[in-house]
């Protein structure tokens, strides 16, 4: 196991700080095998290396906060580990640290029926949310894949978006109010619930997304709303990306989508193939939308529908006439990642103005072509939210590191058109260790210093989750 | 005129510095005779004293970054200056600054309706804002009194709240980028207009409800949505606040409240009193709730209110059958402030959590009726989002000073509750310099330590607005 800090620690200074973390904590909330390192050292990219130095599981905010003192006085790092769902490595520790495992901080505090708000632990889950919300007759809106294994604490630092972000937002937009422990070992508890609140700076906004290089949040204060209708389900067969953003024009006219969702002919066939379904629809298409919209709307979608047809920009569709109908076409959606994995797909998550996605996509296509003809490009993803999921398919006669290597020359390529047409060159996963090198095809170099510079106000010692980020 | 500066600045250096500026303006875009330096260097507020050494009227982000560059050079202070219609002093210039006002960047410079993004300059009125997505066929919905003298930029650097905060949120919502100019004369695009954008620290949430502290807002993306239903109105008379948050949580349940608004009896008296009207209903009760909703909805509303009106909480009511009468309803709640101002009322515009309204409300007018029994105390506002209007009316037999001296005392008793409430001694006007002194009661002294760090890494010679907020 290497240690990168500066400061350079002998065996013996490093033995007394794990005796001291270890006495914070009771023998089950402290772990030290190497399986269980490598277990809480990681997320779901299986790029990195693991190497912490130890895990413990805090289990109230005054352990956390005893833990930093120490970090700090000693010079170690920490890093914070949620549902360990992550795409880019945000979590990974691979330099000694040790890992902060929020999974014995999941309880629910507290719940206000008037304030709609839920007082939670970082370590809730976000499916126990959605179903402790469903119990009290409400809500919570923010879905994504790993809903199963994802914690709050989690979502809030990498602000959690997912499939119905075009009319619920961002996990940002659910946060009243949460309590975070800084890199300097302070309890901030920012907003603390309230709706409106202009007394200076929110700075529960700033640790929202920021990849706990800031301090752990320990606590949140997550609003619900109202249950939906029962949802409705379409698929329409598109020729172009142009049509697409007629057809989303069209629809957002007269009503609110739920979602609107987007894949290419080929993603439909590997779900198609993988899952041995048939095809919903006869007609094949270059593109299909999937739109989620109220029940009580399909009259006015309908008639959203038969414009889009007399336009040309639909040319077949099908509706969903059941809940079971509704689920079995949302399955194509879902299946893709799952179908397409045995490709080892080269995944880039990304995003542009909706408004950029046509032109996007052609350079991206271009750049492919161009460069790798011989690689198949699967396009998938929140279109109505202008976020893409880019997956180059690896050819099977091309080894593992060989493709690895061809792809990481498309990033700059790639990269570059994104910084030309003013998009994000990491949508909603986080920058993490993934996308660290490239932060500057997003952000100027101005706002790279400016951000380092918020670090250090919180966390002046550097010890939360370095290397991440910037 | 006097500079609190710590550095002395001889009367040649500040000759030296006016003309240095002045050559950055044309004629029209420099003012300096005591009438400008007055009307442009105040708010709505008319407490402080006003004393700017000169007002700009750039044209364009070039000259407030040149003029941002000479203010560091020469160690002079600069005051943003939007639509001035502020209620907490956080555009009053008193120490010898030069106020920078937008009134010639007021351009929407690009609009693209895939995006539903309006491209605007800071200057850029609310009104005009609303207005221009209404010809779009879409809506901006953030909306309160000021909205036709209020520019995006102060609404963007208060977060501007209002009427429909309940449905639409805050003006925070509705920023999808801005550009800003900082304090240390840096040009920072954030997030440029995308919906998703997992890159770092999302800056734009830090410079929306900064007051200017930071830097300038030149330029910015709002958002547009699609326009709502014909409104349909509610007062409903309510003789207690627990049974208020009843209905709320009533009507919650089965729709969508565009607003939520309550007033006193007082309120409605005074109202009807200054505008000659008479009461909308016979029966007279302690407090009146207005519900706003979609004409779609009124069937359901009518079945809500029927429960509302069975378990008591609710005791009378009118619902509005056309759009003149709509209005009419909304004049009540509309014509408060106008109808008490020759009562020269003591205003604080404060929050809490909805849940905690009823237990405050008791604790102040405890406070009142204990220390001051001959004062009036008139209760309004956003009631749905836990925003509060206190006024506190002036006897006719007490002098002013007299009066605001009795009325500074209450401040620190009423901000004592609001602290053990976990509430906020300013919902939605800022603290500007108003509550500047107060600040400790909302946000604890590390956060604003940790505040003043923030402004030190935008705004390194503290030129930017300074003395307000903290």
């Amino acid at each position: 196991m290497s240690r990168s800090s500066k400061v350079s620690i002998t065996p013996k200074e490093q033995s007394k700080f794990v005796n001291r973390v270890e006495g914070l904590f009771s023998p089950e909330q402290f772990k030290l095998s190497n399986e269980d390192r490598e277990h809480w050292g990681q997320d779901w990219t299986r790029l990195f290396e693991v190497a912490p130095l130890a895990v413990v599981f805090p289990n109230c905010i005054n352990q956390v906060v005893e833990l930093v003192r120490l970090a700090n006085a000693y010079d170690y790092k920490l890093v914070p580990s949620g549902g360990r769902t992550g795409l880019s490595g945000g979590c990974v520790a691979s330099n000694g640290e040790v890992v902060v495992s929020f999974d014995r901080m999941n309880q629910i505090l507290e719940f206000n029926p008037v304030d709609r708000l839920v007082h939670c632990q970082a370590g809730v889950v976000t499916a126990q949310l959605q179903q402790y919300a469903m119990e009290q007759g409400l809500f919570y809106p923010v879905d994504f894949a790993s809903s199963g294994s994802s914690q709050i604490g989690g979502n809030i630092a990498t602000n959690a978006g997912g499939i119905r972000v075009i009319r619920y937002g961002l996990t940002r937009d659910w946060v009243s109010g949460m309590t975070v422990v800084t890199g300097n070992g302070e309890v901030v508890s920012a907003n603390k619930g309230l709706v409106k609140n202009a007394t200076g700076y929110d700075l529960r906004h700033l640790f929202v997304g920021s990849e706990g290089t800031l301090g752990f949040v320990v606590e949140a204060q997550m609003k619900l709303c109202a249950p939906p209708e029962l949802q409705r389900v379409m698929i329409a067969c598109v020729s172009s990306l142009q049509d697409l953003l007629s057809i989303l024009q069209c629809f957002q006219k007269t009503l609110e989508l739920s979602a609107f969702e987007f894949f290419s002919d080929l993603a439909m066939s590997k779900v198609l193939g993988h899952r041995g379904i048939d095809r919903p629809l006869s007609t094949v298409s270059k593109y299909y939308a999937l739109l989620e919209y109220d029940e009580s709307m399909t009259e006015v979608a309908t008639q959203a529908f038969s414009v889009c047809v007399n336009h040309g920009w639909i040319t077949d569709g099908i509706l969903s006439q059941s809940i079971s109908q509704s689920k079995r076409l949302w399955e194509i959606r879902d299946g893709i990642t799952e179908s397409i994995a045995r490709f080892t797909p080269y995944k880039n998550d990304i995003s542009v103005r909706i408004s950029e996605v046509p032109g996007f996509l052609d350079d991206v296509e271009g750049i492919v072509k161009d460069h790798y003809p011989d690689l198949e490009v699967c396009w998938f993803g929140h279109i109505g939210d202008g976020n893409l999921h880019l997956n180059i398919l690896k050819p099977q006669n091309v080894g593992i590191s060989e493709f690895e290597k061809r792809c990481r020359k498309i990033n700059h390529l790639l990269f570059e058109r994104i910084r030309r047409r003013g998009g994000s060159i990491s949508a909603e996963h986080g920058v993490g260790l993934l996308k660290r090198d490239f932060l500057s095809y997003s952000r100027s170099q101005s706002e790279i210093e400016t951000m380092r510079a918020i670090k250090e106000v919180f966390d002046r010692n550097g010890i939360m989750n370095p290397g991440k980020v910037f």
